[in-house]
């Protein structure tokens, strides 16, 4: 997988790049909406690609492994053949799902040995094993499996834990090297640095994985309880280790603001279950502010939800009336506000690389953060 | 409102006809999505138009005067631009969800006093009442306050009943006529015939609405829990009596088998939750058959859920993939279901107005039966 350093901003490390794949190109920065189980919650494929002009979306490795099951995304012609998404995929390796979701699980230097947090069933995850199913499912990246500590482990666990992800991390380069996608196209494999908060165990995971030569690297373990300036001091660290000519991903990250500081600190890819979650909660998040949709001051408010963005329920549909769909539970309501949250969310990222690429993104960054953060 | 009867098949009653409206023209037979909260579940507008290809969709008085209140609706210009469903709409009364929704109902000769189902606060809907509340939901087609009793009442209970509902009827048309819509456009206001299974009441009920001179016609209180048989036995007694130039419209009818057996009975009008309410739980009605989508036969099915329907759910989702999100409980899965299930009833109408109006409506109709109710 070819990434193109298509220009760094003068002011600081954010970048502006793009990469193909067999599916499409994807320009960066860039936000991928989450598509756990082969669907984004609410939002048909269609949709996706017209309204939210999502440029590349996520799917789960555990959880498709589990339901409909592999064999079935394979025989269905991969991930996009199966969900009808016909863009760029990239599927988790499902390593943070088996250790914060599966029950029972066991961690050998094998692998990952858990029961399936649906029935119960027993079941082995191994370096070589999960990229064999993302190589069915079809993924244009695939990553590797790593272990995903809490934010608050001891450094010594830190180093130990980063030491097992590194050694399956090679030996799922290794595997990866000896295989193929069964359905005759190019997948990526990224490698996922770990370290918890612990900036000498960042580094030691950045380099050994730079050594392994993946085609892009995520950064893992972040979002999942550490402050915002830990996270932000996390990808300082990183971020410079990492190759200048390769993709970078920060994993589970997170609000709006969350996204332009990490774009800040050179980070190109991103992906959340916020806008959808949030979204389907009644938390709206537009061009001019975040509100609660569910609020006492929309139920008369007959303007669009976000007159800001071209996305059909941005300009179609009026606060009062998702309101009203949403104290209703009606389903349309989740459908209008996860398609807003996710065409907000991926209209920052293009507009983050417009700045970028007119050498004006910290100027635009601290305009539009007042603006887009604020309450309404 | 002015309806065309275009056609009367020489072998059967079935009518094709037209009417119009300020939002459009109807053409009859007709399935009129549910959109009780002024959203059909899981269908956007867009698609509604689109995919499904609805001519008319309906809203419920009960369920939009409680939420989000008619002074919101009418507020938003009226139930159209509410929700963006810019279409005819035919609003129920409410009469029915006042007796089978709502607690502690009171009938009077004035009206019907009962508590809402949702905060337990007091409100008193009178003939006159539902009418104002249409005239502001702004419904291209309205309908009078009624009682609908149980299928099991007996004949004395129907007829007190049905003498009520026909003294709300008078009261209703009379102030149709003294009023008219906020929003500028025409409203029709159609009787209702009930009378239970007893043929004489129905009769009684049909005769004393064609004096009143309504612009259209509906027999209400059915699908109630009597059998096939009483319904079609009910309709052959009603529609003879109705005027050939108005619209008839058949309660909360039914399966699709329901539709054709009235279509071939006179009804032109129909609309009934089945094909939202059914999809959601997995059983899907197609041009091949019906089916439940979370069988596991439908596991590794890659085959469109219907190639017989042009619909972009129909052609671009697999049955496997469905099968997967509805036993997943994603979203996505209600949504195609629901679209689907629209698509092929509103399908199964346009092909009988062909069928009419190409003089083969029984053949036609004896040979789809068949096909479209088997179980595959």
């Amino acid at each position: 997988m070819e990434f193109t350093l298509v220009h760094t901003d003068p002011k600081s490390d954010a970048r502006a790049g793009s990469f193909e794949t067999a599916h499409g190109t994807v320009q960066t920065p860039v936000f991928m909406p989450v598509g756990t189980l082969g669907s984004v919650k609410g939002v048909p494929p269609r949709a996706l690609h017209e309204d939210v002009k999502a440029d590349i979306i996520l799917g789960n490795t555990y959880h498709l492994y589990l339901r409909p099951g592999t064999d079935v995304v394979e025989a269905a012609g991969g991930l996009q053949r199966f969900s009808q998404w016909n863009g760029p995929i990239l599927t988790d390796s499902g390593g943070y799902q088996v250790f914060s979701l599966a029950d029972r699980c066991t961690l050998t230097e094998e692998g990952a040995e858990f029961r399936s947090h649906i029935d119960g069933s027993k079941h082995m995850f191994t370096p070589e094993s999960v990229v064999d199913t993302q190589r069915a499912l079809g993924s244009d990246i695939m990553m590797v499996l790593d272990e995903c500590p809490a934010a608050d482990v001891s450094k010594a666990y830190a180093r130990e834990s980063n030491e097992l992800t590194l050694r399956w991390a090679e030996r799922a380069r290794t595997h990866y090297e000896k295989t193929t996608s069964p359905h005759g196209h190019e997948q990526a494999l990224f490698g996922i640095v770990q370290g918890v908060t612990y900036p000498e165990v960042r580094r030691e995971s950045a380099r050994a994985l730079v050594d392994l030569d993946f085609p892009g690297y995520a950064i893992g373990g972040l979002s999942v309880g550490e402050s915002h300036k830990d996270m932000y001091d996390m990808v300082e660290v990183v971020a410079p280790l990492l190759p200048e000519h390769k993709p970078r991903y920060l994993m589970g990250v997170g609000t709006p603001e969350n996204l332009l500081e990490n774009v800040a600190r050179g980070v190109d890819m991103f992906d959340c279950v916020m806008p959808t979650r949030n979204g389907r909660n009644g938390t709206l998040f537009t061009t001019q502010g975040r509100m609660n949709i569910k609020n006492a001051q929309f139920a008369n408010d007959h303007t669009p939800i976000d007159p800001g963005l071209e996305a059909y329920v941005s300009q179609t549909f009026t606060k009062a009336y998702l309101r009203h769909l949403q104290k209703s539970n009606e389903i349309l309501g989740l459908q209008i506000a996860s398609q807003q949250n996710l065409a907000f969310y991926c209209w920052l990222m293009r507009e983050a690389r417009k700045a970028i690429l007119e050498n004006r993104f910290m100027a635009w960054k601290d305009a539009i953060l007042p603006q887009i953060t604020q309450r309404i």
